[in-house]
């Protein structure tokens, strides 16, 4: 999914995030214990055997073979990937509005006055219900406070030092662990295959370039996702990038395409999403002639992970499950196509 | 310099400029013939021995090196370059706005209107006065008739259409001959020292995208540059963006630091330019601390390029040249640094 710097959701959704936000609803059940054994000497060891991973194979078998009729060169090999909900878990609300919040608090030493003036009240407070309430216009507020106002180099070391300590409600772990281990071994297995991979995400793309190298092995100009201007000044001699209370792009649904063309300049030849987020990048992607790849992840594991779809405020598919049969994108069902989901399974 | 998609200069220099590419002024003299033996088995074989030269490699060792005290991991050998008059002919006025002015042309036809509506009329007229009289809203027209209106892919066609057949004045030759060779051999070195190169230009990004692969060897996603809105639709089943009639970045001065950040996310520890519009990409690069290389092509060859600096409209070389001093950036003397300009010659 794509919470779009949260501005490019609908109030209805939003404020639907923000109630669910203290109740983590639904399936909190134990981790799964079963660690599996990872073989690394075939690829995709963490996917079962099954119609997902022999596609993925075969559209890269195709792509890569010298002489095939699907032969693609290297420098085109472009590979796209949605970030929340698909490369790493988004349930039970976005990471980067947990972060809002949690940088609300945090801030609030500094403004004394926040005690009693919305939307900062409700946070204080912990009172989701009111926060709801203050709509878009307060949702606004929050990010700004939270994402503007300081240079990038001291917005990247807040961002560092709140994963360093924020731990899921769930799973009790850093967010950055909570990355899918099928999906991390498919971007190595694209690299080894000669893919660049780019994350295109409607998060914030400063919010997600200090650690998606570590994690996922992109660096941060292979980043693309939603952002605040931001402008350049001395200041004490010193050139610093300001943030700005004010949105630059939003990358999600009909933006992704948009995006990747305005970063990338070329148009992937495989893409990867979850929600109806992507369902325009994934479009743009198969829908050019020539053999494409598009994959859907289909949270389907309550168990292991979080089970939505149609109904779901974060992660909503409902448009793109249909695109898919009609544009034959593969579906992976989670909990049979996925030997483990995370590493420390 | 940076033409900045026109938008980004002043009127005064976009009037200069066009009043001036008629004349092609000052250096029509015969292009040199002396062929140099290019020695390919010593890095920078164009280059003249000399201080700029010694300086570029005193700085990859420096940085390539490990265990020096300056070494800079591979990942984090970021080099940014602009294009106009540092990899490129930008004289006698800004090869885009040639190409513009050629489109209405070739469009004309189907604007049979255009015969009595300025500012198309000056331009089917080649009046270039009267053009120039039209001022910033006669020019952003001509952007709009020649820039959008059409399909991504339907203009990158357009581009290399145009690039095919159009002909440098002076040099009677398609402009992506134009590229500066000791530049080329050194993008290619920066290569071959682990160095990802990006282009950073005031120009539009989707007019070099087409071919800076072909000419410098530098790919599409690694081109940041001024861009206008596109759109993402679906036209007859098929997904297209469609270029609007709305300025979406400028890339110049103040701006490359900015898309320098929003487009590739790391801060480069090498900057090359040629004018004021580079200034503040040279200062983001050079004034952060450790190694660091900042360089300014001047040009200083009326003979075998132009001689221009504080003075000309396009490629205004002043503030620039002598942050140049203050900061310790390196200046090519064209002369005397660059034993070849062009490949033919």
């Amino acid at each position: 999914m794509s919470p779009s710097f949260f501005s490019g959701l609908s109030r209805r959704t939003l404020l639907a995030a923000l109630v669910m936000l203290p109740a983590f609803p639904g399936t909190l059940v134990p981790i799964s214990a079963s660690a599996q054994t990872v073989t690394t000497d075939s690829p995709l060891p963490s996917w079962n055997d099954g119609a997902a991973k022999q596609a993925i194979l075969n559209f890269v078998a195709a792509v890569t073979r010298e002489g095939s009729p699907d032969f693609v060169p290297p420098a085109e090999r472009i590979a796209t990937f949605d970030n929340d909900g698909t490369l790493w878990v988004e349930q039970p609300g976005s990471t980067q509005l947990t972060f809002a919040l949690d940088r609300v608090k945090a801030l609030a030493p500094l403004h004394p006055e926040w005690k009693d003036k919305q939307p900062f009240k409700a946070v204080l407070e912990n009172d989701m219900a009111t926060l709801a309430k203050t709509g878009e216009q307060g949702l606004a507020e929050l990010v700004l406070a939270s994402h503007a106002g300081m240079t990038t180099e001291e917005f990247e070391k807040i961002v560092i030092d709140w994963l360093a300590t924020a731990r899921h409600p769930r799973f009790k772990r850093p967010y950055t662990e909570l990355a899918y281990q099928p999906m991390i071994e498919l971007l190595a297995y694209l690299h080894s295959n000669g893919f660049k991979t780019f994350i295109v995400s409607g998060g914030g793309i400063e919010f997600m370039r200090p650690w998606t190298e570590r994690v996922y092995g992109v660096p941060p100009e292979q980043i693309v996702g939603s952002s605040i201007k931001t402008k350049f000044q001395m200041r004490d001699g010193r050139p610093e990038l300001f943030r700005l209370a004010e949105m630059n792009f939003i990358d999600d649904k009909a933006g992704k395409p948009v995006g990747i063309n305005e970063y990338i300049g070329r148009r992937p030849i495989a893409a990867f999403g979850n929600s109806d987020g992507d369902l325009e990048m994934l479009q743009w992607t198969t829908m050019a002639g020539g053999l494409r790849f598009g994959l859907i992840v289909h949270h389907t594991d309550a168990e292991r992970e979080y089970a939505y779809d149609r109904t779901s405020p974060f992660g909503h598919l409902d448009k793109a499950l249909d695109a898919a049969v009609f544009n034959k994108w593969t579906v992976v069902d989670m909990k049979t196509d996925w030997k483990r989901v995370f590493v420390f399974e």
